[in-house]
């Protein structure tokens, strides 16, 4: 049995409590978090304690942490736990600063602890589902993938501020997917914004509307589309091209209905946004953290990848602020 | 090269005028019909002559007739054109008194002459890929038919008056598509039925709501659903239920296009009506019939095929009288 | 905090137990199982006491049992926790034999407790949605109610054979189903039925598949096909006709994953089984148990409807044996 | 009655007869084709007569010419068409060279003549009911247009050498599309691509898998995904996204036949090319080019249209060369 440190027990902190009292292999040990109140009531709901940061880690009992706070703080406790020799989950991103990140991950590389990074999307029943049959191969070699992927409406302005803008904090997600499903790095980027759907975005001087295209040696390529506003709900779709045929991943509804009129057939839209459509996926990528602790193997995304899906949103900010196609690195 | 004589220029004599004139293998010759600005006009438009019954049926150039003229006249034309040694198409029904119907497929037999019942749905493009899998064996043997025919809406007053009642004018195309997918008789009988969507229906003494169950000896049975008025259009679906797994017809819808929106997607409702959704069973059905005369069989529905789904219509008119099941014989 | 004695703790029994932890205004407090590792081991999980039934229902602070026991104790638990006021929800059915229902029933009645019973469908999100928008109007009047209900495959023999067949076993809950969405009960019934899928099943003198249709007063119909297999797995659809259109709920596929090739485009079968495809009914149906004992109101099936369910599923029974139309009186 | 002169009688000459003798507004008059048999074929077929190129032209009586034959020729007749005062339809693209493309328009502005270009998808209509819609407002403005294009497989070698490469070629197509429906110019254009599905089509040095991005200066964007090879069919879909919501045009599959076995649940693929998925927009568009001649009003492609796209092309295929961003002037 696994004991477990949470670190922020906001929304999706709440999640991954949830989903730790769900896995027979790890228990939660200790909560902590800035709100007091906040930390003692989780803690009571999981028969846990509050804590704080240093008595979190210096109990040699905690095998693991998981990293729910604010992104400011992520490379700080990452490298802090590291030092502990704690396991570490930590939700995306490291650090906006690749500086940053390339110092912190030196740290926890040192210290030989695993890092998985919170690229909750490889563990949506759909996407896995479509990833294990590429691996197969019954579908033949990737030639093209195209990703889909909206949100609902913007994230209020205080949000777009701190978010390190669209391609660092949304589409940083569709880089890590368009990676794991090429199965190759991609060597160049071209990335198109524009401000169109949310006045506050543009204020802020964010983008939200984008199509970014990869480019890969071998000759595969991928698109990704990108929304800050989709009025008919999460937009979270991959189409992947292949030598044998394509595979492709749709919406999951709110429910099965549809409604037959006589101004057409009606069905649902998309489940509202990313707690519902990536529920399993929170649970499936924390029994991922867990089992792979358990076998000590870190078949999940880690720091690294998390590195390079930082180097790509650089790339794509570059490429909007310059209009010219960037060359991707990623040593 | 198989000359025509066209029997009734209206809807549907149109619409199979139309498909003579697509078919290499046959010309229309004669057009007759009641009104007779409308025969010369058609005959004009394709190269014919406006004559009378008798011109057409004496002329020995006249391999085969089309009979598009109202119920009434069905039998009468068939036993003339029977006698007159013509091929003969004609719409359904026969005749609505199956008397009648036994009488004139007498003639036909005694004649020696082709009969093909217009029973365009064993042609319609979605239908027969089905009909065609299932002889495949690919999807193993039949167990259950479905059937689900619904009209847009229910036609006038007058019409409903004479045309024999929702089973002998509607349901007799669903008896002859569930023998047909059955591909064995039906040996009992079960009709509900009620007046919901139409008041002009209920008050000629009609129903225009009904579910008809049919069970054969093997154990197979079909069920099928109708209904007088479907908001959203013409409703032609079939679901069949094999050993190896489940075949289904979906409508077809008026386009490919959907919407949306915060209040759904939607999609389009079907093709309008029987004109649009049976556009090309029309033709191939056309094509069947002059294919079967230049080879000398029949593999298309014939005049005993027309015979027992009115004996399945008149049994579910029994059905509903008496509140019983009825059992079917053909003989 | 209501206190929750659980009465059986197998397949469903363990799934109950999990809901009732996730419920956040009740709790396990015993586990009553005749084997007593399973009571202890499943205690344990959910800080929770092994004890005897005598034991469970002399504690007062026991407010609610749910049995999920073999059908054959189902009436004598209902009626012994019936005289110690409990509330009670109990798996379908309350027995088998309509008069130990009715005497069980007339027990609860006299000892004024709720008893809640376990036609889990009515909480599939899928089919309250489709209730919710029949309620709501926004389709006008039902006309038609059409119930697909399929298993993937029949139980064994065994299990057959102490079933009470298909109707008693199967077809109980689209009884339920049926009767909850015409929202009228029926008048008549018809069933047709065969053994056509399982040897086993014929062997144990019942049948596998079967159509049901049902009448009500006002002329409203529904139809039911069922079948114990159903190779591309569990098929639970319903289709409701109504004056302003047509409201369909179609499967939940595995993943919302297709395959496009040179064969076709190949999507995700439906959910295995009804523990896959009816987790979220469970969840809320005991959602919905414990919030109308909270406000003293049973706005869920009771036992009436269990009652009734029956009744048709022993008229299909007698239609089967007499081939004739069944009356239903519920009186 | 319109007189046509048809120069071309291959394949898509064919069609566009047929079309013709479908329209009743107009009909063929002569047939020119450098193959005489065919000519003359077709003219009996039509009631037409094989004439010269100079016959035809020289008839007064002649409203308007087709022009079919290969790409070498389309400008000259063009040229010598609207000389002869013709109005003119013509298949894509007026000419390979944009030197050449402009002196030709040059003299249809001379000459005065009405002269359309065969952009054929115009006219499908499910691409012309999405079309509508954007029109109507009922989604809002237009941010993002998405264009999958894909062949079934790659024409011959002797084809891909002379056809000016898959932008040219393919892309074309998808360029008006992209045009129309941003209903504004793009400003700049990004292409990748490479030759991943087709060895002959490497050995040609063309590409046969891109993705093209186009960018207006409102903001609105736009992208393209080809490829010569889709083992599933013809894929020619379009999805809009506007500030209500998301309009979408799906593939119309070859029938409407599901089959759901324990494999799956398999649908029909795509139409198999553009002959069967544009039957209907090429007798459409035939359609509004007599219509347009007999109102004179040119509402559809005309040959500055086909002028822009080929400008797109010859920029998709610097982009490629370069691996740079391309400014758009169609000045």
């Amino acid at each position: 049995m696994l004991n477990i440190a949470l670190f922020g027990a906001g929304r999706i902190g709440q999640i991954h409590a949830g989903n730790v009292s769900l896995n027979p292999d790890c228990q939660l040990k200790y909560i902590v978090d800035m709100n007091h109140e906040v930390a003692v009531n989780t803690a009571k709901k999981y028969g846990a304690q509050a804590v704080s940061i240093e008595e979190a880690l210096a109990d040699s009992d905690v095998h693991a942490v998981l990293i729910c706070t604010i992104t400011e703080t992520h490379a700080d406790l990452i490298e802090r736990s590291a030092k502990a020799g704690k396991a570490i989950f930590c939700e995306k991103p490291v650090d906006l600063s690749i500086d940053r990140v390339d110092a912190c991950l030196e740290v926890v590389k040192t210290q030989k602890v695993p890092l998985m990074m919170g690229f909750n999307r490889r563990y949506d029943p759909n996407f896995s589902h479509l990833k294990n049959t590429l691996d197969s191969g019954d579908i033949g070699t990737v030639e093209m993938v195209t990703i889909s992927s909206r949100d609902p409406e913007a994230p209020p302005s205080h949000y777009i501020k701190s978010s390190g803008g669209l391609f660092r904090d949304m589409t940083i997600h569709d880089f890590d997917v368009a990676r794991w499903l090429l199965n190759e790095e991609p060597v160049s980027l071209y990335a198109t914004a524009s401000s169109m759907t949310s006045e506050h975005v543009k204020e802020a001087g964010d983008v939200d509307t984008a199509i970014i295209t990869l480019t890969c040696k071998s000759g595969k390529m991928a698109v990704i589309t990108n929304s800050r506003r989709a009025s008919y709900g999460y937009d979270q779709r991959v189409e992947v091209h292949a030598s044998g045929g394509m595979l492709t991943v749709n919406n999951m509804p709110e429910s099965t209905l549809s409604m037959a009129t006589e101004k057409g057939i009606t069905s649902q839209k998309p489940m509202a946004f990313f707690l519902e459509r990536y529920a399993a996926a929170y649970r499936l990528e924390l029994d991922a953290f867990i089992a792979g602790l358990s076998v000590g193997v870190e078949n999940y995304p880690i720091g690294e990848d998390g590195r390079k899906a930082l180097i790509m949103a650089d790339a794509a900010v570059k490429s909007i602020a310059t209009g010219q196609v960037q060359l991707l690195t990623f040593d």
